[in-house]
């Protein structure tokens, strides 16, 4: 998207990442002078004088505090697997993997994906806790209020900078609904926001590693350790956000502070979160919901003689790769979306694996589907008609796909879209019950019920 | 310092991060309509479905497998404290500590504190390990290169847009550390740095709060966990500091990549390295220099009738503040620098305690300190003349302070400066051992014995 780029972008900047890490690894050992060498006996002696010194300090206390809430080590649950962690690790990792199919929620102002942080955080610590399902939900509610707010006012300078925005917005969301979790008071709040707010968490050039799904893992980790500090008396200060040297200023040229003043306590931004119905990228889904259209109206892959498929020329700027080699590629090819969504009816992750992308009829139905641009049609719509082999012609145009604003998933197609995820894990059964702990959550007496149906029975 | 104000800071932004604490500590359970509190139970069911079915995905195993290498918890020492912690928060205690009392080490072409981030990183992972001292040595050597040489390459402007450098350079040189400790290859080290890239710690805002030798601290955590993860098999771009949207670019607009790739290998940042013969700012160390010389050619407190006292003007912008009411504003008092360098030849944390600062002779000693600029004076020199009360007057100029890079603390004066901080919490016989085992630490053959040393004994 032209918009996102940076003007003053440097794309010949030599391969420093890989030239250090080079140096790292093979520089041999005392490979420098006697001087170099003796200098980093000094430098040692007196960071260990400095740290013994003052480890009476009240901030050791402070941190020593934090860090030691994490003791003993089995305290939280990572969804899916048996074997607790310690909480600060539990955030972290389910913060991971609700981003790892790319199929979590998204806060379409902002492209915020704000469950990640903040309930990985929440439900870290609330299990710890042995807190209620209603304090569980307010802490998402105000911890995501919190993320997206900032994020509406930095929106989308920070973004477009190279800042992945869940992450850099998520360890107040974090820091906020743990905070509530663990009854701070306002000052310590304050404290606890403005500890998160010197740890924002990933940049947009790690898109397609693993560390993208690290930031909303990071940035949830981050927030509940600020809790944990300011609940231990640890110090910031409390114009961490807007100050002139504070966060906001620091990583975005763009602060509406109205974003977050408004209508505080009135309008909460969860109300305009979404959820992905389809395990790629949004520019795609439209052209998915067609196809999935088609099959509802009985028509079935091996009819089909044609796609005719009308898109906005971003949809094949961004995902126009029309013979993908394996899922990953897939999920830049609305190509495959389309025989995905006449096929199956859906994608999810399981329609992106490998060993579906390369099967003969998929290969054969792409080869089918011819796109066109019509800049006419809106990014958000795709135009779809089948020519089938008796002749017919069968037209869907789809002007807000599903999961959209406009047209959300109903709490049915969530149901449908957890299961897929879920009964391979745990089994159908356990599925079942863990969805309806979920809807109960705001009557539920202890969050660590829903936590141990998300373990596999037996483990 | 004019240079560092940014010509588009806000300084009237509204107080949001009061605001929205306020509004996270006191908004009512439920205080929304049930439109909100459905879509937040909506948005924790799809987040809950979305770390279920990504739980055995290679990336939940390789972070698992990081977390997992910090237990059990007690792994690593806190310096100075009994009772070892895991070492991902033995790395965070300890960059805390040793940038707690402003007394560590400086790099002074960028102002990072490079010890703080690096060694705590580096010697909580090989305490684990048991690694040599020679192996932690290179690790710190390396890895104070790539967080300075990083550091060159974006000063000064990345540090006037208001990050604390240490911290956000910091988090890549522990990673660099951890992974030449753990010998990962040049492809894993990649990674390492890459993780750690997305983690940089740090606003100028917090300075004056103990988040503020948090930074040092969540960097040496950020990095070490860095490492793990890429040990583990966790990826990232390889690309991740130099990248358009990669961590260079988004955090600086100066970015010179000849500052990393010169001489690498051959020039080694750490002999650039400085050690704070005085616990405050680096200004009136010149002053403090001064007085204490006084002291050794015999000049006693109560000999004095008046002290003039020629500087730079920045001298008396920062450290102007003639009568302080405690310690901490004693740090920004160039009177109670002359004072305490008349009367004790030194200005330790002790100098600054609230105590000593308000003892009536300190008090009667700031009076007579008469200070005038002068900007034919650099500000790393100060020119000091006492008056007697026998009508005598001894004149001394200070050129280059003690702890400058053209007039560097002795090996002699570093024990001095240990010793005072050390003698208290270890006693002075194990603190003169704890000296012999860092010097000596080149040729130990487990860095345990260092840790066992820094401990409290029978504790």
């Amino acid at each position: 998207m032209a918009r996102n780029t940076r003007v003053e972008a440097d794309h010949h900047a030599p391969p420093v990442t890989h030239i250090l890490a080079e140096f790292v690894a093979t520089h041999p050992s005392r490979g420098w002078s006697d001087a170099v060498d003796h200098e980093a006996h000094r430098t040692v002696m007196n960071w260990v004088g400095c740290a013994v010194g003052a480890a009476k300090h009240d901030s050791a206390d402070a941190a020593l505090g934090a860090v030691q809430a994490l003791q003993p080590a089995a305290q939280s649950t990572v969804l899916g697997r048996a074997g607790k962690v310690d909480m600060a690790s539990a955030a972290l990792v389910n913060g991971i993997t609700s981003h790892t199919f790319d199929f979590d929620d998204t806060h379409l102002k902002t492209i915020i994906h704000p469950a990640g942080p903040v309930a990985s955080a929440a439900l870290a610590l609330g299990e710890h806790l042995g807190c209620s399902g209603r304090a569980l939900i307010d802490a998402v509610v105000l911890g995501i209020d919190v993320s997206c707010r900032v994020g509406n006012a930095m929106y989308p300078q920070h973004y477009d900078r190279g800042w992945h925005i869940t992450g850099s917005t998520g360890m107040l969301g974090a820091a906020a609904a743990c905070a509530r979790l663990l009854k701070l008071d306002v000052t310590k709040t304050t404290m606890a926001l403005g500890i998160a707010a010197s740890q924002p968490v990933g940049m947009r050039e790690q898109f397609g590693t693993m560390t993208k799904p690290f930031h909303p893992g990071g940035a949830a980790r981050a927030g509940l350790m600020s809790a944990l500090l300011a609940d231990n008396g640890f110090t910031a200060s409390n114009k961490a956000l807007e100050a002139p040297r504070g966060f906001m200023q620091t990583v975005s040229i763009k602060n509406d502070w109205r974003e977050i003043t408004d209508e505080l306590g009135q309008r909460f931004e969860i109300s305009f979160n979404t959820y992905k119905p389809f395990a790629c990228g949004i520019v795609i889904h439209p052209s998915i919901d067609a196809c999935a259209q088609l099959r509802e109206q009985g028509v079935k892959p091996e009819q089909v003689e044609r796609i005719e498929l009308r898109v906005h020329s971003l949809v094949l700027e961004l995902t126009g790769k029309k013979t993908p080699a394996d899922g990953l590629q897939a999920k830049f090819s609305v190509y495959h979306g389309c025989a995905a969504g006449l096929t199956f009816g859906r994608a999810s992750e399981d329609e992106f694996a490998d060993d579906i992308v390369n099967r003969p009829d998929m290969v054969a139905l792409r080869a089918k589907v011819h796109a066109t641009v019509d800049d006419s049609i809106d990014e958000a719509s795709a135009d779809v008609t089948a020519f089938l082999t008796d002749g017919r012609q069968v037209h869907i145009f789809v002007e807000h796909a599903i999961g959209s604003l406009e047209n959300p998933m109903t709490d049915a197609h969530l149901e449908a879209k957890f299961s897929r995820m879920s009964d391979r894990i745990l089994g159908g059964g356990q599925t079942q019950s863990l969805i309806q702990a979920c809807w109960a959550l705001g009557q539920s007496a202890d969050v660590r019920e829903l936590c141990r149906l998300a373990v596999p029975a037996g483990q």
